[in-house]
Protein backbone atom coordinates (compact mmCIF):
# COMPACT_ATOMS: atom_id res chain seq x y z
CA UNK A 1 0.00 0.00 0.00
CA UNK A 2 2.07 2.98 -1.37
CA UNK A 3 1.41 6.16 0.35
CA UNK A 4 1.26 7.96 -2.79
CA UNK A 5 -1.35 5.77 -4.45
CA UNK A 6 -4.06 7.01 -1.97
CA UNK A 7 -6.12 9.88 -2.20
CA UNK A 8 -7.15 11.33 0.93
CA UNK A 9 -10.26 14.06 1.78
CA UNK A 10 -11.29 16.55 4.45
CA UNK A 11 -15.26 18.01 4.60
CA UNK A 12 -15.57 21.53 5.66
CA UNK A 13 -19.39 22.29 7.00
CA UNK A 14 -20.20 26.04 6.99
CA UNK A 15 -22.88 26.93 9.25
CA UNK A 16 -23.58 28.56 12.86
CA UNK A 17 -26.94 26.37 12.46
CA UNK A 18 -25.15 23.28 12.73
CA UNK A 19 -23.24 24.64 15.86
CA UNK A 20 -26.30 25.87 17.46
CA UNK A 21 -27.89 22.19 17.15
CA UNK A 22 -31.06 24.12 15.19
CA UNK A 23 -30.19 22.03 12.17
CA UNK A 24 -28.57 17.90 12.86
CA UNK A 25 -26.14 17.69 9.81
CA UNK A 26 -26.54 15.07 7.49
CA UNK A 27 -23.97 15.61 4.84
CA UNK A 28 -21.03 14.31 6.33
CA UNK A 29 -22.03 10.91 6.68
CA UNK A 30 -23.23 10.96 3.27
CA UNK A 31 -19.97 12.34 1.88
CA UNK A 32 -18.51 9.49 3.97
CA UNK A 33 -20.05 6.65 2.66
CA UNK A 34 -19.29 8.44 -0.76
CA UNK A 35 -15.38 8.86 -0.33
CA UNK A 36 -15.43 5.08 1.07
CA UNK A 37 -17.14 3.48 -2.00
CA UNK A 38 -14.51 5.73 -4.24
CA UNK A 39 -11.67 4.24 -2.43
CA UNK A 40 -10.73 8.16 -1.17
CA UNK A 41 -9.47 8.34 2.68
CA UNK A 42 -12.08 10.83 4.44
CA UNK A 43 -9.31 11.84 7.21
CA UNK A 44 -11.14 15.29 8.78
CA UNK A 45 -14.04 16.70 9.13
CA UNK A 46 -14.26 20.60 10.53
CA UNK A 47 -17.56 22.43 11.14
CA UNK A 48 -17.03 26.35 11.53
CA UNK A 49 -19.48 29.30 11.99
CA UNK A 50 -20.59 31.55 8.75
CA UNK A 51 -17.42 33.58 9.42
CA UNK A 52 -15.10 34.30 7.35
CA UNK A 53 -11.68 34.51 8.74
CA UNK A 54 -12.40 30.77 10.46
CA UNK A 55 -13.41 29.77 7.12
CA UNK A 56 -10.57 31.23 5.17
CA UNK A 57 -8.21 29.72 8.22
CA UNK A 58 -9.66 26.33 8.14
CA UNK A 59 -9.71 26.44 4.05
CA UNK A 60 -6.14 26.97 3.60
CA UNK A 61 -5.06 24.24 6.75
CA UNK A 62 -7.27 21.61 5.10
CA UNK A 63 -6.50 22.07 1.04
CA UNK A 64 -2.86 22.03 1.91
CA UNK A 65 -3.02 18.65 3.81
CA UNK A 66 -5.39 16.58 2.39
CA UNK A 67 -6.18 15.81 -1.71
CA UNK A 68 -9.56 17.19 -2.25
CA UNK A 69 -11.48 19.20 0.44
CA UNK A 70 -15.36 19.40 0.30
CA UNK A 71 -17.38 22.33 1.78
CA UNK A 72 -21.10 22.23 2.16
CA UNK A 73 -22.82 25.22 3.32
CA UNK A 74 -23.05 28.95 2.82
CA UNK A 75 -23.64 29.59 -1.09
CA UNK A 76 -27.69 30.74 -0.51
CA UNK A 77 -28.41 34.22 -1.40
CA UNK A 78 -28.77 35.68 2.14
CA UNK A 79 -26.58 37.78 3.55
CA UNK A 80 -24.91 35.10 5.86
CA UNK A 81 -23.76 33.04 2.60
CA UNK A 82 -20.26 34.02 2.51
CA UNK A 83 -18.82 30.54 1.18
CA UNK A 84 -17.58 31.96 -2.16
CA UNK A 85 -16.19 34.89 -1.24
CA UNK A 86 -14.66 32.98 1.88
CA UNK A 87 -13.30 30.08 -0.59
CA UNK A 88 -11.86 33.68 -3.22
CA UNK A 89 -10.34 35.03 -0.41
CA UNK A 90 -8.55 31.55 0.78
CA UNK A 91 -7.42 31.72 -2.71
CA UNK A 92 -6.65 35.27 -3.07
CA UNK A 93 -8.17 35.27 -6.44
CA UNK A 94 -11.06 37.99 -7.62
CA UNK A 95 -14.82 36.89 -7.22
CA UNK A 96 -17.26 38.22 -9.59
CA UNK A 97 -20.82 37.02 -11.00
CA UNK A 98 -20.02 34.36 -13.09
CA UNK A 99 -21.77 34.32 -16.41
CA UNK A 100 -22.24 30.58 -17.12
CA UNK A 101 -23.69 30.55 -13.54
CA UNK A 102 -25.97 32.86 -14.45
CA UNK A 103 -26.93 30.98 -17.54
CA UNK A 104 -27.80 28.09 -15.64
CA UNK A 105 -30.14 29.67 -13.33
CA UNK A 106 -31.74 31.71 -16.19
CA UNK A 107 -33.57 27.94 -16.71
CA UNK A 108 -34.92 28.42 -13.40
CA UNK A 109 -35.48 32.01 -13.02
CA UNK A 110 -36.97 34.55 -15.17
CA UNK A 111 -34.32 37.50 -16.14
CA UNK A 112 -36.45 39.91 -13.68
CA UNK A 113 -36.68 37.85 -11.28
CA UNK A 114 -32.51 37.07 -11.24
CA UNK A 115 -33.03 40.14 -8.00
CA UNK A 116 -29.20 41.33 -6.60
CA UNK A 117 -29.52 38.70 -3.82
CA UNK A 118 -29.78 35.67 -6.38
CA UNK A 119 -27.06 36.89 -8.20
CA UNK A 120 -25.30 36.25 -5.19
CA UNK A 121 -25.33 32.78 -5.89
CA UNK A 122 -23.96 32.73 -9.37
CA UNK A 123 -20.67 34.85 -7.63
CA UNK A 124 -17.80 32.39 -8.86
CA UNK A 125 -14.08 32.71 -7.60
CA UNK A 126 -12.21 33.39 -10.84
CA UNK A 127 -10.67 30.18 -12.40
CA UNK A 128 -13.15 27.79 -10.79
CA UNK A 129 -15.24 25.45 -12.96
CA UNK A 130 -19.46 25.01 -11.86
CA UNK A 131 -20.65 21.76 -10.55
CA UNK A 132 -24.13 21.15 -11.73
CA UNK A 133 -27.33 21.69 -9.76
CA UNK A 134 -30.19 19.68 -11.39
CA UNK A 135 -32.63 20.53 -8.04
CA UNK A 136 -32.53 24.38 -7.89
CA UNK A 137 -29.99 25.64 -10.69
CA UNK A 138 -27.79 27.76 -8.37
CA UNK A 139 -24.29 26.23 -9.14
CA UNK A 140 -21.50 24.79 -7.07
CA UNK A 141 -17.59 25.44 -7.86
CA UNK A 142 -14.10 23.85 -7.94
CA UNK A 143 -11.34 25.58 -7.57
CA UNK A 144 -7.97 23.70 -7.29
CA UNK A 145 -8.49 20.83 -4.85
CA UNK A 146 -11.77 22.28 -3.07
CA UNK A 147 -15.21 21.18 -3.81
CA UNK A 148 -17.94 23.98 -2.69
CA UNK A 149 -21.47 22.16 -2.66
CA UNK A 150 -24.60 22.98 -0.97
CA UNK A 151 -25.84 22.64 2.66
CA UNK A 152 -29.15 20.93 1.70
CA UNK A 153 -29.04 17.45 1.81
CA UNK A 154 -30.60 16.69 -1.41
CA UNK A 155 -28.78 19.72 -3.70
CA UNK A 156 -25.37 18.27 -1.66
CA UNK A 157 -26.06 14.80 -2.99
CA UNK A 158 -26.88 15.96 -6.89
CA UNK A 159 -23.54 18.22 -6.82
CA UNK A 160 -21.68 14.65 -5.30
CA UNK A 161 -23.07 12.78 -8.17
CA UNK A 162 -21.74 15.15 -10.84
CA UNK A 163 -18.13 15.58 -9.02
CA UNK A 164 -17.11 11.91 -7.89
CA UNK A 165 -16.79 10.53 -11.51
CA UNK A 166 -14.00 13.08 -11.74
CA UNK A 167 -12.28 12.53 -8.53
CA UNK A 168 -8.34 10.06 -8.17
CA UNK A 169 -9.86 6.97 -6.44
CA UNK A 170 -7.51 4.93 -4.54
CA UNK A 171 -7.71 1.38 -4.67
CA UNK A 172 -10.66 0.46 -3.09
CA UNK A 173 -11.13 0.07 0.61
CA UNK A 174 -12.28 -3.90 1.13
CA UNK A 175 -14.42 -4.29 4.10
CA UNK A 176 -15.39 -7.04 6.58
CA UNK A 177 -17.53 -6.85 9.63
CA UNK A 178 -17.69 -9.69 12.49
CA UNK A 179 -19.79 -9.46 15.41
CA UNK A 180 -17.86 -10.25 18.57
CA UNK A 181 -20.85 -11.82 20.03
CA UNK A 182 -19.05 -10.39 23.44
CA UNK A 183 -18.29 -7.14 25.04
CA UNK A 184 -15.09 -5.19 24.12
CA UNK A 185 -13.40 -5.84 27.04
CA UNK A 186 -13.26 -9.48 26.28
CA UNK A 187 -11.26 -9.29 22.77
CA UNK A 188 -9.39 -6.15 23.72
CA UNK A 189 -6.42 -7.67 24.35
CA UNK A 190 -5.93 -10.65 21.50
CA UNK A 191 -7.46 -7.98 19.24
CA UNK A 192 -4.06 -5.53 20.25
CA UNK A 193 -1.61 -8.67 19.24
CA UNK A 194 -3.82 -9.02 15.88
CA UNK A 195 -3.27 -5.74 14.76
CA UNK A 196 0.46 -5.72 15.26
CA UNK A 197 0.31 -8.95 13.30
CA UNK A 198 -1.50 -7.03 10.72
CA UNK A 199 -0.26 -3.48 10.31
CA UNK A 200 -1.58 -3.56 6.53
CA UNK A 201 -5.23 -4.42 8.26
CA UNK A 202 -7.06 -1.41 10.09
CA UNK A 203 -9.04 -2.96 12.87
CA UNK A 204 -11.85 -1.21 14.67
CA UNK A 205 -13.57 -2.39 17.79
CA UNK A 206 -16.60 -0.27 18.02
CA UNK A 207 -19.34 -0.88 21.62
CA UNK A 208 -23.16 -0.62 21.01
CA UNK A 209 -25.73 -1.16 23.35
CA UNK A 210 -28.97 -3.38 22.34
CA UNK A 211 -31.56 -4.38 24.57
CA UNK A 212 -29.44 -3.26 27.81
CA UNK A 213 -26.93 -5.19 26.57
CA UNK A 214 -23.41 -4.18 25.32
CA UNK A 215 -22.20 -5.59 21.80
CA UNK A 216 -19.58 -5.43 19.50
CA UNK A 217 -18.58 -4.77 16.16
CA UNK A 218 -15.07 -5.79 14.79
CA UNK A 219 -14.78 -3.69 11.74
CA UNK A 220 -11.52 -5.24 9.34
CA UNK A 221 -10.52 -2.52 6.27
CA UNK A 222 -7.78 -3.08 3.72
CA UNK A 223 -7.27 -2.41 0.16
CA UNK A 224 -5.31 -5.68 0.20
CA UNK A 225 -8.23 -8.87 0.04
CA UNK A 226 -5.76 -11.74 0.75
CA UNK A 227 -4.59 -10.26 3.72
CA UNK A 228 -7.88 -8.58 4.81
CA UNK A 229 -9.77 -12.60 4.69
CA UNK A 230 -6.69 -14.17 6.45
CA UNK A 231 -6.99 -11.39 9.08
CA UNK A 232 -10.31 -12.17 9.08
CA UNK A 233 -9.69 -16.21 9.40
CA UNK A 234 -7.70 -15.42 12.83
CA UNK A 235 -9.96 -13.39 14.36
CA UNK A 236 -12.87 -15.90 14.16
CA UNK A 237 -11.00 -18.54 15.71
CA UNK A 238 -9.81 -16.21 18.23
CA UNK A 239 -13.13 -15.43 18.87
CA UNK A 240 -14.09 -18.96 18.80
CA UNK A 241 -11.32 -19.71 21.48
CA UNK A 242 -12.68 -17.14 23.69
CA UNK A 243 -15.98 -18.58 23.80
CA UNK A 244 -14.70 -21.84 24.51
CA UNK A 245 -12.70 -20.60 27.19
CA UNK A 246 -9.29 -21.38 26.03
CA UNK A 247 -6.43 -19.10 27.53
CA UNK A 248 -5.26 -16.36 25.22
CA UNK B 1 -23.20 41.50 25.20
CA UNK B 2 -19.57 42.02 26.43
CA UNK B 3 -17.46 38.97 24.76
CA UNK B 4 -15.43 38.72 28.10
CA UNK B 5 -19.01 37.15 29.53
CA UNK B 6 -19.26 34.89 27.08
CA UNK B 7 -18.43 31.14 27.45
CA UNK B 8 -17.51 28.78 24.32
CA UNK B 9 -16.67 25.56 23.31
CA UNK B 10 -15.40 23.49 20.76
CA UNK B 11 -16.10 19.43 20.04
CA UNK B 12 -13.33 16.85 19.05
CA UNK B 13 -15.02 13.70 17.91
CA UNK B 14 -12.06 11.27 17.67
CA UNK B 15 -13.00 8.07 15.39
CA UNK B 16 -12.39 6.20 12.53
CA UNK B 17 -15.45 4.80 11.97
CA UNK B 18 -17.68 8.27 11.70
CA UNK B 19 -14.51 8.87 8.61
CA UNK B 20 -15.64 5.83 7.03
CA UNK B 21 -18.85 6.45 6.98
CA UNK B 22 -19.73 2.86 8.92
CA UNK B 23 -21.11 5.01 11.82
CA UNK B 24 -22.99 8.04 11.76
CA UNK B 25 -22.62 10.83 14.38
CA UNK B 26 -25.24 11.03 16.71
CA UNK B 27 -23.32 12.84 19.41
CA UNK B 28 -22.02 16.63 17.93
CA UNK B 29 -26.17 17.53 17.55
CA UNK B 30 -27.14 16.48 20.74
CA UNK B 31 -23.89 18.25 22.78
CA UNK B 32 -25.22 21.00 20.38
CA UNK B 33 -28.31 21.66 22.17
CA UNK B 34 -27.73 20.89 25.69
CA UNK B 35 -24.37 23.67 25.07
CA UNK B 36 -26.97 26.02 23.64
CA UNK B 37 -29.64 25.70 26.41
CA UNK B 38 -26.81 26.31 28.76
CA UNK B 39 -26.19 29.64 27.08
CA UNK B 40 -22.38 28.72 25.78
CA UNK B 41 -21.84 28.90 22.10
CA UNK B 42 -20.26 25.99 20.07
CA UNK B 43 -18.08 27.92 17.96
CA UNK B 44 -16.22 24.73 16.27
CA UNK B 45 -15.96 20.69 15.60
CA UNK B 46 -13.61 18.92 14.25
CA UNK B 47 -13.52 14.95 13.81
CA UNK B 48 -10.36 13.57 13.67
CA UNK B 49 -9.20 9.83 13.08
CA UNK B 50 -7.71 7.63 15.90
CA UNK B 51 -4.11 8.86 15.50
CA UNK B 52 -2.37 10.06 18.05
CA UNK B 53 -0.83 13.31 16.20
CA UNK B 54 -3.77 14.52 14.79
CA UNK B 55 -5.53 14.23 18.11
CA UNK B 56 -3.19 16.11 20.22
CA UNK B 57 -2.82 18.87 17.37
CA UNK B 58 -6.09 19.19 16.99
CA UNK B 59 -6.61 18.75 21.33
CA UNK B 60 -4.24 21.74 21.66
CA UNK B 61 -5.66 23.97 18.90
CA UNK B 62 -8.88 23.62 20.16
CA UNK B 63 -7.95 23.81 24.24
CA UNK B 64 -6.27 27.12 23.43
CA UNK B 65 -9.05 29.07 21.24
CA UNK B 66 -12.17 27.92 23.36
CA UNK B 67 -13.56 27.93 26.92
CA UNK B 68 -14.24 24.37 26.88
CA UNK B 69 -13.46 21.51 24.82
CA UNK B 70 -15.67 18.26 24.29
CA UNK B 71 -14.04 15.17 23.20
CA UNK B 72 -15.71 12.05 22.57
CA UNK B 73 -14.95 8.39 21.77
CA UNK B 74 -11.44 6.26 21.96
CA UNK B 75 -11.82 5.78 25.89
CA UNK B 76 -12.60 1.90 25.93
CA UNK B 77 -10.42 -1.02 26.03
CA UNK B 78 -9.26 -1.74 22.72
CA UNK B 79 -5.89 -0.72 20.97
CA UNK B 80 -7.68 2.06 18.79
CA UNK B 81 -8.81 3.63 22.04
CA UNK B 82 -5.97 6.58 22.65
CA UNK B 83 -7.63 9.23 23.72
CA UNK B 84 -6.83 9.19 27.29
CA UNK B 85 -3.19 8.96 26.30
CA UNK B 86 -3.46 11.23 23.91
CA UNK B 87 -4.99 14.29 26.09
CA UNK B 88 -2.16 13.16 28.35
CA UNK B 89 0.57 13.86 25.97
CA UNK B 90 -1.53 17.24 25.12
CA UNK B 91 -1.06 18.33 28.38
CA UNK B 92 2.40 16.64 29.20
CA UNK B 93 1.28 15.01 32.01
CA UNK B 94 1.75 11.25 32.79
CA UNK B 95 -0.71 8.50 32.76
CA UNK B 96 -1.47 6.11 34.88
CA UNK B 97 -4.12 3.45 35.94
CA UNK B 98 -5.63 5.74 38.66
CA UNK B 99 -7.57 3.92 41.55
CA UNK B 100 -10.74 6.07 41.70
CA UNK B 101 -11.44 5.01 38.20
CA UNK B 102 -10.64 1.44 39.49
CA UNK B 103 -13.09 1.71 41.99
CA UNK B 104 -16.00 2.90 40.34
CA UNK B 105 -15.42 -0.40 37.58
CA UNK B 106 -15.37 -2.58 40.74
CA UNK B 107 -19.39 -1.68 40.85
CA UNK B 108 -19.49 -3.61 37.90
CA UNK B 109 -16.57 -5.86 37.10
CA UNK B 110 -15.73 -8.69 39.30
CA UNK B 111 -11.27 -7.90 40.36
CA UNK B 112 -10.62 -10.78 38.52
CA UNK B 113 -12.67 -9.96 35.20
CA UNK B 114 -10.43 -6.26 35.48
CA UNK B 115 -8.00 -7.58 32.63
CA UNK B 116 -5.22 -5.68 31.73
CA UNK B 117 -7.23 -4.70 28.52
CA UNK B 118 -10.06 -3.38 31.02
CA UNK B 119 -8.13 -1.44 33.16
CA UNK B 120 -7.16 0.50 30.45
CA UNK B 121 -10.32 2.01 30.17
CA UNK B 122 -9.36 3.20 33.75
CA UNK B 123 -6.10 5.52 32.68
CA UNK B 124 -6.81 8.54 33.76
CA UNK B 125 -4.01 11.77 33.16
CA UNK B 126 -2.34 13.02 36.38
CA UNK B 127 -4.86 15.73 37.66
CA UNK B 128 -7.79 14.94 36.33
CA UNK B 129 -11.30 14.58 37.68
CA UNK B 130 -13.11 11.82 37.01
CA UNK B 131 -17.20 12.19 35.36
CA UNK B 132 -19.39 10.15 36.02
CA UNK B 133 -20.76 6.97 33.91
CA UNK B 134 -23.83 5.26 35.22
CA UNK B 135 -24.22 3.13 31.91
CA UNK B 136 -21.39 0.86 32.16
CA UNK B 137 -18.64 2.30 35.49
CA UNK B 138 -15.79 3.16 32.75
CA UNK B 139 -15.63 6.76 33.69
CA UNK B 140 -14.62 10.29 31.53
CA UNK B 141 -12.87 12.44 32.71
CA UNK B 142 -11.54 16.59 32.80
CA UNK B 143 -8.91 17.89 32.87
CA UNK B 144 -8.30 21.55 32.29
CA UNK B 145 -11.20 22.73 29.95
CA UNK B 146 -11.30 19.76 28.31
CA UNK B 147 -13.82 16.96 28.94
CA UNK B 148 -13.63 13.55 27.79
CA UNK B 149 -16.32 11.19 27.27
CA UNK B 150 -17.72 8.29 25.85
CA UNK B 151 -18.53 7.51 21.87
CA UNK B 152 -21.33 5.37 22.94
CA UNK B 153 -24.43 8.22 22.44
CA UNK B 154 -25.98 6.57 25.67
CA UNK B 155 -23.21 7.16 27.91
CA UNK B 156 -21.83 10.18 26.58
CA UNK B 157 -24.95 11.94 26.81
CA UNK B 158 -25.33 10.18 31.07
CA UNK B 159 -21.92 11.66 31.38
CA UNK B 160 -22.90 15.80 29.85
CA UNK B 161 -25.36 15.22 32.67
CA UNK B 162 -22.35 15.09 35.06
CA UNK B 163 -20.49 18.27 33.33
CA UNK B 164 -23.49 20.78 32.45
CA UNK B 165 -23.88 21.22 35.75
CA UNK B 166 -20.15 22.50 36.55
CA UNK B 167 -20.04 24.71 33.40
CA UNK B 168 -19.88 28.47 33.83
CA UNK B 169 -22.67 28.76 31.05
CA UNK B 170 -23.41 32.84 29.98
CA UNK B 171 -26.22 34.55 29.40
CA UNK B 172 -28.43 32.54 27.58
CA UNK B 173 -29.29 32.82 23.85
CA UNK B 174 -32.67 33.71 23.50
CA UNK B 175 -34.28 32.62 20.01
CA UNK B 176 -37.45 33.30 17.61
CA UNK B 177 -38.07 30.94 14.84
CA UNK B 178 -39.80 32.41 11.69
CA UNK B 179 -41.48 30.91 8.41
CA UNK B 180 -40.72 33.38 5.98
CA UNK B 181 -42.99 31.55 3.94
CA UNK B 182 -41.11 32.33 0.80
CA UNK B 183 -37.79 30.98 -0.96
CA UNK B 184 -35.05 32.78 0.31
CA UNK B 185 -34.52 34.57 -2.42
CA UNK B 186 -37.40 36.66 -1.95
CA UNK B 187 -36.31 37.96 1.34
CA UNK B 188 -32.51 38.13 1.15
CA UNK B 189 -32.28 41.90 0.58
CA UNK B 190 -34.43 43.32 3.20
CA UNK B 191 -32.74 40.86 5.60
CA UNK B 192 -29.35 42.08 5.00
CA UNK B 193 -30.83 45.25 5.98
CA UNK B 194 -32.36 44.06 9.06
CA UNK B 195 -28.99 42.19 9.87
CA UNK B 196 -27.16 45.70 9.51
CA UNK B 197 -29.59 47.30 12.01
CA UNK B 198 -29.52 44.77 14.48
CA UNK B 199 -25.82 43.53 14.82
CA UNK B 200 -26.80 42.46 18.46
CA UNK B 201 -29.17 39.94 16.75
CA UNK B 202 -27.49 36.96 14.61
CA UNK B 203 -29.86 36.00 11.91
CA UNK B 204 -30.08 33.00 10.08
CA UNK B 205 -31.76 31.79 6.99
CA UNK B 206 -31.94 28.44 6.46
CA UNK B 207 -33.74 27.08 3.13
CA UNK B 208 -35.32 23.72 2.96
CA UNK B 209 -36.92 21.58 0.41
CA UNK B 210 -40.63 19.88 1.54
CA UNK B 211 -43.28 18.64 -1.00
CA UNK B 212 -40.60 19.36 -4.04
CA UNK B 213 -40.92 23.30 -2.75
CA UNK B 214 -38.55 25.71 -1.47
CA UNK B 215 -39.09 26.70 2.18
CA UNK B 216 -37.27 29.29 3.88
CA UNK B 217 -36.63 28.99 8.08
CA UNK B 218 -35.31 32.79 9.21
CA UNK B 219 -33.80 32.19 12.77
CA UNK B 220 -33.04 35.20 14.98
CA UNK B 221 -30.88 34.84 18.06
CA UNK B 222 -29.99 37.53 20.76
CA UNK B 223 -29.22 37.40 24.36
CA UNK B 224 -31.29 40.27 24.62
CA UNK B 225 -34.52 39.91 24.96
CA UNK B 226 -36.12 42.87 24.00
CA UNK B 227 -33.81 43.80 20.98
CA UNK B 228 -34.84 40.31 19.89
CA UNK B 229 -38.33 41.04 19.72
CA UNK B 230 -37.73 44.12 17.98
CA UNK B 231 -35.95 42.67 15.25
CA UNK B 232 -39.04 39.81 14.93
CA UNK B 233 -41.65 42.36 15.14
CA UNK B 234 -39.06 44.34 11.98
CA UNK B 235 -39.25 40.95 10.18
CA UNK B 236 -42.86 40.23 10.24
CA UNK B 237 -43.32 43.65 8.75
CA UNK B 238 -40.59 43.15 6.08
CA UNK B 239 -42.13 39.92 5.21
CA UNK B 240 -46.04 41.02 5.34
CA UNK B 241 -44.71 43.58 2.73
CA UNK B 242 -43.06 41.07 0.42
CA UNK B 243 -46.53 39.09 0.23
CA UNK B 244 -48.45 41.75 -0.30
CA UNK B 245 -46.21 43.06 -3.06
CA UNK B 246 -45.19 46.54 -2.02
CA UNK B 247 -41.45 47.20 -2.82
CA UNK B 248 -38.30 47.32 -1.06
Amino acid sequence: MAEGEISTAAVLVIGDEILSGRTKDRNIGYIADRLTDAGIDLKEVRIVSDVRADIVDALNALRARYTYVFTTGGIGPTHDDITADSVAAAFDVPIDVDERAVKTMLERYEKADLTEARLRMARIPQGAELIANPVSKAPGFHIGNVFVMAGVPAIMQAMMDDVVPHLKGGQTMHLQSIEAGMGEGAVAQPLSALQDAFPDVSIGSYPYQRDGKFHTSLVLRSRDTVRLDEAARQLHTILADIRNGKPD
